[in-house]
């Protein structure tokens, strides 16, 4: 299966100097080894006056981050007018501002007075909106997920130069647009989010790509953001499908060389390829399946 | 190397019926297959009278988990005393109770007030205490770290049987003696944490290893446990590494076979085995470094 060279509209940066940094130290052997380590800075996020959250972030498109993780959270409606948004390095502060302030100012209020935190989610805000999520009908062609795959698993990330790291990938037939990293679970996502919301790009047509689970959270950003297909190397959790079933999400995971499990929406795959053709992953592909 | 059999005092159980669930789904071929997925249910904790958070969680050592998180938030003092544990299966709640109820009732309320969650920690109120942290000396043979590795990757659990979840196993020199795994990030480590509470058990001849990364987080969470040595397959984040060495604790990634990366603490290291006796990793162990 030869492939064309990908164009992405957004490729990782591993060369960026702010996303890494060389630590010293020593090997099996004893030996003195400098080894590339991702970064990992609070970024504090308001929407308007109001702090909204602190998350722990690598650092890069802060302005995608701050937009993807309001929208993903239900307090940037469709219609919300964006009329700024200021990233301070120094500060590690990105605020986003709106030109009206009433249904998510209530939500904020809401969410901080019910939420404890550092583990898990605000589960009930979270599922809020989902009965409102229709997924459109979507052809997946099986040759695009192929294709997806060795593309994504051999352009030069972040991932494969320091590891510790998550990607997401914001995908349009065989072709991936944009690939996110980050060291937080969610914000390689919310940054797809935010891109999406902020070039007004449409998601019915598209796939998301992951290399983390397809866990309930995941499940649930992906349907809200009104994606209809996400597609992992990892594997799921229970409730991760039963959401994805409930809201007619396509769930591929497992995806190994010519081998992957759909779990939900297997009404949307078109087999054009014989996987037979496909070959088998190289080992040393230097990817693996993050949980 | 011949390794004797290891007793754990609480070793993964992948047969049990509340953890897994058979999923029906097609493959690459079209095939019908049924795979084990784990299960993701929501938990919420209260410490008395005050819920404190909603984890999501695989659902296994509900009370260690609730008495670990508690411990990691800083919320149950050393000389606390628990009177009671108290979990309902079916409200999917476990209420800690304690003798006396001052500080961390106030630290809720100031928790509850200024974190957005969902993203993230509460940083600022993660780092307290850790000043006050001394790790002791302890030593950390290779030959242990070695002999863990093995043991530990060759332990039948969720990991190899159903994937998508996380693992961090409580040793003491050569071994294994707690084997905690959770789909949530940091419930696994939490459980630890509430076993050891629970239970009495010293921190500061033992050694944590982890299947995830080393993070911030999970260095900050062991130093407070005041585990001298953290360990892991998978790779450090910049910032893990930072606060790592400024608590001294050891921290060793990157473990495949013969192999690893000490940034941190590497005072402790006791080169007592030539890595060149320590065969290679078998290709097919299973195994992943999880992101």
């Amino acid at each position: 299966m030869q492939l064309p060279p990908t164009d992405y509209l957004i490729a990782p940066d591993p060369g960026a100097p702010r996303l890494t940094r060389a630590v010293s130290g020593t090997d099996h052997d004893g030996r003195a080894v400098q080894i590339a380590v991702v970064e990992e800075r609070p970024l504090t996020i308001f929407l308007n006056r109001q702090e909204i959250v602190t998350a722990m972030t690598i650092g890069d498109y802060p302005e995608y981050l701050a937009i993807g993780f309001l929208r993903n959270q239900g307090m940037l409606g469709d219609g919300e007018q964006i009329t700024g948004v200021d990233y301070d390095e120094e500060l590690e502060t990105v605020v986003v501002r709106t030109a009206s302030q009433t249904t998510y100012e209530e939500k904020v209020q809401k969410k901080t007075r019910t939420s404890g935190c550092a583990v898990g989610t605000v589960f009930g805000d979270m599922m809020e909106g989902l009965e409102r999520v229709t997924l459109p009908e979507a052809e997946l062609r099986t040759s695009w997920l192929y294709a997806l795959a060795q593309r994504i698993n051999t352009t030069p990330s972040l991932y494969l130069e320091a590891g510790a790291i998550h990607g997401t990938v914001l995908c349009h037939r065989d072709r991936p647009l944009v690939y996110m990293e980050d060291v937080g679970r969610h914000n390689a996502v919310d940054k797809i989010a935010g891109w999406m919301f902020r070039e007004g790009v449409p998601a019915g047509d598209k796939i998301l790509y992951t290399t983390g689970r397809l866990t309930s959270e995941m499940v649930i950003k992906t349907a809200l953001m009104g994606i209809p297909v996400l597609a992992s190397r990892s594997g799921f959790t229970a409730w991760g499908v039963e959401i994805a079933r409930q809201v007619g999400l396509t769930c591929i995971g497992r995806m190994r060389g010519k081998r992957f499990v759909c779990l939900s929406g297997a009404e949307r795959l078109v087999r054009d390829i014989d996987p037979a053709q496909v070959p088998d992953e190289e080992r040393k592909s230097g990817r693996k399946g993050a949980a």
